[in-house]
Order: C-alpha cells, then structure tokens, then sequence
C-alpha cells in the first residue's frame, strides 16, 4: 500500500494512492501519518478500509503532496553505506556503519523548493533509500528481528552541504541539517508491497544528466543489519527514518561536477518508490 | 521564573516553582511546556498568572519531577567548547564549534535512573548549561540577537558512551543517543532571572567525589555566538535545545578513573538553575 499526505504545508491530510492510481482520503482513519498511526496497527486499518470501499475519492488535480509522514522523531543518517560511494570519497570501506543525525525539522515535500544555505559554494545530492520505522525497536535480535519494526520504505533526498560536513569540524550534521534538506516521498510505501529491500535500484539526474545510477545490492550494510544495529545503541520509535546511504554519483566524488545552484532542478527515484523532483532556490 | 514539569513519565503537568519555594500548578495557563507554549508568550502569560496569584498551589511531596521541557524538536550539542576539556582529551581548541546532534528521545528527569547500554564499558559523565530556544531562529545577525531567541536555560547531563562515540566510527552521535541518556532540569530558568549564561559555575561529583568543577566564562564559544552561528546553517525552533560543552573531569580525560558502573550516583549543579541526581541502572 502507498500512504501518503497532501495539502498546503502544514496542513497536510492522510491519503491512500490505490493500484489504480486513485487517491482516497484516510481522514476517516486517522488524523495523520505519523508515529502513533503506525504503533497502533494503522495500515491494517487503512488496507481494511480500502478493501471496504469506504474512503472517499480525492481530486488530485492541483493538490500539493507534501512528505508522506508528519515530522520524525528522529532521522538516523548511515554514511559511506555503498561500496563505489566510499570509493568516489577516497574513504576506507568501514568496519561498522558510520552514523549521523540530521535535523527532523529538515523534511519537506518531494517535489517543494530545496534552498541552497546563504554562503553555500558544495550544496549536493544523494538519493537514499528510507526506512521508516512503525514499532518500538530496543536491542533487536539481530537482522531478522528488524524486519517486524519496519513500517515501510521511502525516497529521501539527503541533501548536503559539503564544506560545512566535512571542512567547517570534523562532525558531519552541520552540512547535513540545513532548512529544507531533507525532501520525502512521494510515498510511505509499505514493506509487504516492496519486499526484497536489497533489490533496488536508485537513479538521479541533474538538469536532465544522470548522475547517481545505484541499486540496494551494493550496500555494505543492509538494511536488516542496520535497523538491528542501530537498536543497540539507541532506541528507535515508531515515525523515525534512517536513511540508509547513497551509491556513487555526488558531486562531491566527480572532480569538475558542478555542485548545485539556484535554477538546477534534480530528479530522484527508486524502483518502486515513485519519484521526486526539486527546483534548487537561495535562502 | 523557574518553570517545570512534575508527575509520572509521559503524564507530567506543568508547573511554576515560586522564588519563596511553593510549587504552582500552570494547568490553568497550557497543557504542556513546549515549543508552542514558548512561541505564544506562554512565559509572560504564566509570569502574569503567578502575580495575580490565581494559579492553583500543588503539594510536592511525593511529586516526581520531570524534564522541564516536553520533547524536545532537537538536541543539538557543542563539543570541546571549554578550554580546559579540549586540553585533557588531547583536542586542538576547535576553529568553529564541533556541531553534533543527540536523540531528543534521550530527554528524562533530572532525577530518573540513567542506564548503562548492554556492552558498555566506557559511559562517561558531563554537566552542560542547556539554552532552551523560544522563538525561531534563522540566519540570525550575531550574538546580540541570539538574546531575543533563548526562552531559557537547564542543567544538562550529556551522558556519553566514549567507545560507542569515539572508536565505533568518526561520527560521535551514537555514543550520545543512547536510551536516558540526556537527564534535563529540575527547572528551565527563564533568560531574565538567569542573567549573563557566561557567569555560571558547573559541578558534578561521582559517588560524592568531586570531578567537575568549571565555569562557563571558561567556554570558547559562548551562549550568544553559539546560538547565532547554529541559526546560519540550521533552524533553530521553539522548544529545541543546544547543550553548550563540558568543562574538564570527565572520566575520557582522567586515566585510571573508572567509567560509570550500575549503582553508581552521580551529582550535578550549575549555579542559579538547581541540582541533579542520577542512580545509573543496566540496560
């Protein structure tokens, strides 16, 4: 099922995207898309009332789709989590994930404007695949056991500033929690309709060149040991994402790429997952 | 005015504690204190209550007293910023502050157990003076405006697992966001009865031996330019908390003095913003 949220910002309401491409309205069945919905048993809830026929037909035409869940808890950052990204950065394949945080606040819409910070010269891409957590995880049981705290999967842009991540300390959140850095979506696609995590293929143009061609198999860390790993160490609730890391591709591991400007336009996408599109604009 | 949160984990209310000792119950003025309450000038409003004397008197005894601040938005932190903890860990004095991010899901009661993740070995202390943000902050002009954003100030415990933050990878925030580890309170002081954030003294004992004693006059960046420079490359919201460094005597930067081990106490002040005490626990 593909859950998502449309309206102004802000005022976003619950949606169902439905196999045939109609768009119901979930107000019936919850307030939002958010933590507490997926705790308490929400898909099955949404998938029942599908089933029933019972949610009314959205019109599409003019409504802006904002990011499929309300603002998380927490966004959990994997880096160098690809083996031909670590290559393109010159970094060692590592021993264990590497784990950042982004602001939470940074989430937007997948096709709104993504500002570029005031004094920016290494604004970047990276398409990511998201997780998105729908139970309470605490030391899970290994890989296995994440399986049944994943809510689903989502496209995440994790935009990134590359002098203040990596020249301005040696701690990466600054260049990664800048205002608007972190669009999702379109959808809140669930685990069962997605399936093998590690079978997908990540794609991203900039003005129309193809700069990030990538696929979840070149994970140094899947997703399965990620979730468990990260329950070790801290606990995970559900309405948290991690991003999961991105294949190679950035401007940041082309020598001679530009990085991005105001007017560039990026395009980003997932098998399965839909697609995103942002015009860049200065803040 | 001294503001705080008292009752059971999750069913806290909120509360003014009175210059003469009485704990008063603010009910009447918001459901919570958080970013909302903040952003609405919910501390003048409480501020004119308390001198009308209208606000319901709530009997202590017993009472548990919460973090002082609903969940936070985020957690950001400033690491190294006191000359003498960047000496003893062996740090160069940092040209811009190290920003890092820690789980606001670690938020607890200033007097709630702290526990020690499963594998740990290496769980050190840190008191830190908190800034509570009030109003949203962007792009600010200097440390001047920063004074119109900070609602107020706490006492922070930046618990912090050293092999978890330091030899797991180059990213610090997993050795940060471990479970309980952020005890916040007694009490969010407002800005105005704090007066200048670089006049305050820090001390924290281990098991009634003293281990820090700094002051913030010592720190390399203070309150104003911290909260100005953070407000250029993130948005800083209502309700969201910077915890400002630790000054020297963490067990990192003390060889030979052992780690935090379940049963041990540990007691942390800052000067105007009241006391802790955490038991430590096993996850």
């Amino acid at each position: 099922m593909k859950l998502l949220r449309v309206g102004a910002p802000g005022e976003e309401r619950p949606a169902v995207r439905t196999e045939d491409g109609r768009l119901l309205d979930l107000s019936p069945v919850t307030s939002d898309i958010d933590g507490a919905f997926l705790a308490s048993d929400g898909v099955d809830r949404a998938r029942a009332e599908v089933a029933a026929g019972s949610l009314p037909e959205l019109d599409p035409d003019g409504l802006r789709i904002g990011a499929p869940l309300a603002r998380p808890g927490k966004i959990v950052c994997v880096g160098l989590n690809y083996r031909d990204h670590a290559a393109e950065t010159g970094a060692a394949i590592p021993p264990r994930p590497v784990v950042f945080m982004k602001d939470p606040g940074t989430v937007i819409g997948p096709y709104d404007e993504v500002l570029i910070p005031r004094g920016s010269v290494k604004t970047d891409w990276e398409v990511e695949l998201a997780v998105v957590i729908g139970r309470r995880a605490r030391y899970l049981d290994g890989p296995e056991a994440a399986r049944a705290v994943i809510a689903g999967y989502a496209i995440s842009h994790d935009v990134s500033e590359r002098e203040f991540q990596l020249e301005y300390s040696s701690q990466w959140d600054l260049g990664k929690s800048c205002e608007t850095f972190n669009p999702l979506g379109p959808w809140l696609v669930t685990a069962d309709e997605v399936g093998d995590p590690q079978d997908l293929g990540l794609h991203l143009s900039v003005n129309g060149v193809k700069r990030q061609e990538g696929h979840t198999s070149d994970m140094i860390f899947p997703v399965g040991h990620i979730v468990s790993y990260l329950s070790q160490y801290m606990v995970l609730e559900p309405g948290d994402v991690i991003n999961t890391g991105t294949p190679a591709g950035v401007a940041l591991g082309l020598p001679g790429t530009p990085y991005l400007r105001p007017g560039d336009s990026v395009e980003l996408s997932v098998d399965g997952l839909g697609a995103q599109r942002q015009t860049f604009g200065q803040a």
